[in-house]
């Protein structure tokens, strides 16, 4: 076979950069990327896809959640998935998505031109990633692996008041039967994907690739201090029970816990009531999003968080409750599949970084849904995304192609899984 | 004389009582008073005002200022001036400002019975002190006084759209003519004024009496940090510049400072943005309100936190910017008029307590313009005010009545000033 020594790739750089260009220049303005999923644009995008896909001995198709596949017929039924979203958000980046799309068309191009590869690939882009719209993230692959209620999807409505029903409805996509895409699955082997790391991680350490070992689960809570507006003028300061300066110190507690234990800590906002100078604060409320890759980690994150709130709120005279936001497990890729790109990444650079995702992929819904999975983080200048400010080299972007193709081809090496 | 021995009063509290619910009665709904300057019911308090005044052998009018005067003349054209303000905020108490005009309105009616007073007395219901509609508190107070330019007033808008310059006409006001008010006060020896505390310190004290040395300075600025916005999964701890998490610490560090130093120090609002849990915020901005009685004390409770936020802004590699939103010197009443209350409150209650006004009041106006000024505070339930759960005990009342009367009389006794 010898596909898996080879240490060159048949995938050529230069074509994919062609083509995220091109990409751009379709579907973008002066503003960034418009590729918002359920719009003429993102239709536009798909459609150029399908005529890249074309020229491949592929066959194309959109499974019943809104999700494009373009299969290429191996020795084995088994699948390897390879992929990502070519949807973007508003004003968007020229990478984020398209990227882990375009990277494994060019890989699917070299496969191509070699016969039957030993097990079925296909390059899989995934609907809606983004939730720009309806601000559901990960759409298409959410119902084609977890599920959620077709009623409250269908309801869901954009800032323009068309539902998401209607919306899917007019890209052929009934919500009622997304779920039916989950037999898409039903023989895959392994998925990967390549996706610009979105973080500061990898340019801190002046490395273009990392190997991701998982998405990070996330207790993100509002939390509520209820003390007692005053004047500013006449309370004096022993006699006051101020909700801010108790949001305040558990903003700061959140933080010390992430340095502490791990992981992340944000209170991305403090909100008082009512709000004015000439009031002490009577009721404030915090946004806290914290996130860790191992869940006892991320329990107790959040437990001494609680804690910290519970006696902070006793110092400051106030009350204090927590109701939660959002909430999601640690989700673990493939250890095979790490260790393996593992081995390609410390190939290409000399060295192995292995880092948690703090972003939610496609990737994650794959993994929890129980297929091996993992994915490949090229560096972000600045740690930027969703903006069109996001960039990476060209020459990291090579590397990366490189890198996606070599465990491409590893995996098939390896063949079959009974 | 006698006047200033008598440990007695002819002011009788029940009639102050009936006075007070029958304006309540007359101008408030279920919400509380509906008072609010430049309106017709606020037109409606003032002629009832008037039907009381046309009892007594007062001259009754209204200045170019809006202020109604009542007049009782007395042996010297020099005046002793008492009262306060008839308009309420909207849904507000029942005894903020018109307390302090119908508790003058008894004493007059006692000097009234007793012939021409040794200095003429002036009974003043001051315009718009609240600022409810258009803004500006202190709005017929500082016209009469400092002034504000007339284009400036004219062209505020009520939440409707109308202008202050044709609410005020509807009342008889032109804003262009209303500094004329100021030679209301040529004759001015000593202004006199009751209110009720507005905040918690007397009945933290248990006292139902206070003497108002003066009313606080106040130094009122936006601070702004500039950090990053970033992911908030994607970013490590030490890679943040989190905007938010500066304006948290200083807004612990005002608390700090007026803990240190004295006066009061407050943050009434943090805003970010983005504003969302899943982002780092990248531009904080606090409302902070210092104030203080000493102007060195206030200069430097306002030095110290700008050498805070820059020591903190460094700290946490963010950029700080101060503005100033409202800054006021601090205004001390008249030593002698002080001294004078202190006795007759001290004999009240059987001890003196003087303290700072936090709110700003007309006195403070009349004080900075150099009429010797004092102020009686009455005890507040709970610190509450602005909102109709405003209330003071009927026995307090009664008191501070007694308290007002004997100062007039005892400043009345004390003669003309060269």
């Amino acid at each position: 076979m010898g596909l898996q020594q080879g240490l060159t790739s048949t995938a050529d750089p230069e074509r994919m950069l062609a083509d995220l260009r091109a990409l751009a220049e379709l579907t973008g303005n002066e503003r960034g990327a418009q590729r918002v999923a359920w719009t003429d644009t993102w239709a536009k995008a798909r459609e150029w896809e399908s005529g890249l896909l074309a020229e491949l001995p592929v066959s194309v198709d959109v499974d019943e959640a809104g999700n494009q596949w373009a299969t290429l017929e191996g020795e084995s039924p088994q699948t390897l998935i390879i992929g990502s979203h070519i949807d973007s958000v508003p004003d968007g980046g020229w990478l984020d998505g398209c990227l882990g799309v375009l990277s494994a068309l060019e890989v699917l191009r070299g496969l191509a031109r070699n016969g039957r590869p030993p097990l079925t690939v296909k390059l899989i882009d995934w609907a809606d990633e983004e939730g720009a719209r309806f601000g559901l993230s990960l759409l298409g692959s959410t119902m084609t692996t977890s599920g959620l209620e077709p009623d409250y999807v269908r309801a869901l409505r954009d800032v323009g008041g068309m539902t998401a029903g209607e919306a899917l409805a007019a890209h052929g996509v009934e919500v009622e039967r997304m779920a039916q895409a989950r037999s898409r699955l039903d023989q895959a082997v392994a998925y990967i994907e390549l996706h610009i790391e979105q973080g500061p991680v990898l340019e801190a350490r002046d490395l273009p690739l990392g190997v991701v070992r998982g998405c990070y689960g996330t207790e993100r809570w509002e939390v509520r201090f209820a003390g007692q507006a005053a004047h500013s003028g006449s309370t004096p300061m022993d006699q006051r029970r101020d909700s801010l300066l108790a949001a305040a110190r558990v903003a700061l507690e959140v933080r010390e816990l992430a340095r502490r234990l791990g992981g992340v800590g944000t209170t991305g906002r403090i909100s008082s009531e009512p709000g004015i100078p000439t009031a002490v604060a009577g009721v404030s409320t915090l946004l806290v999003d914290q996130r860790h890759e191992d869940p006892e980690v991320l329990g107790e994150l959040h437990e001494q968080a609680v804690q910290a709130s519970r006696r902070i709120a006793a110092e400051e005279d106030v009350e204090v409750s927590w109701s939660p936001l959002f909430r999601i497990a640690p989700i673990p890729f493939d250890p095979s599949l790490i260790e393996s790109a593992a081995a390609i990444v410390n190939d290409i650079q000399g060295t192995d970084v292995r880092l948690p995702s703090g972003p939610l992929h496609d990737a994650a819904r794959v993994a929890e849904f129980g297929v091996p999975t993992v994915m490949l983080f090229v560096r972000s200048k600045r740690g930027l995304s969703h903006t069109k400010e996001e960039d990476t080299d060209e020459a990291d972007l090579a590397l990366a192609l490189n890198a996606l193709d070599r465990l491409v081809h590893e995996r098939l090496a390896q063949g079959t899984r009974s």
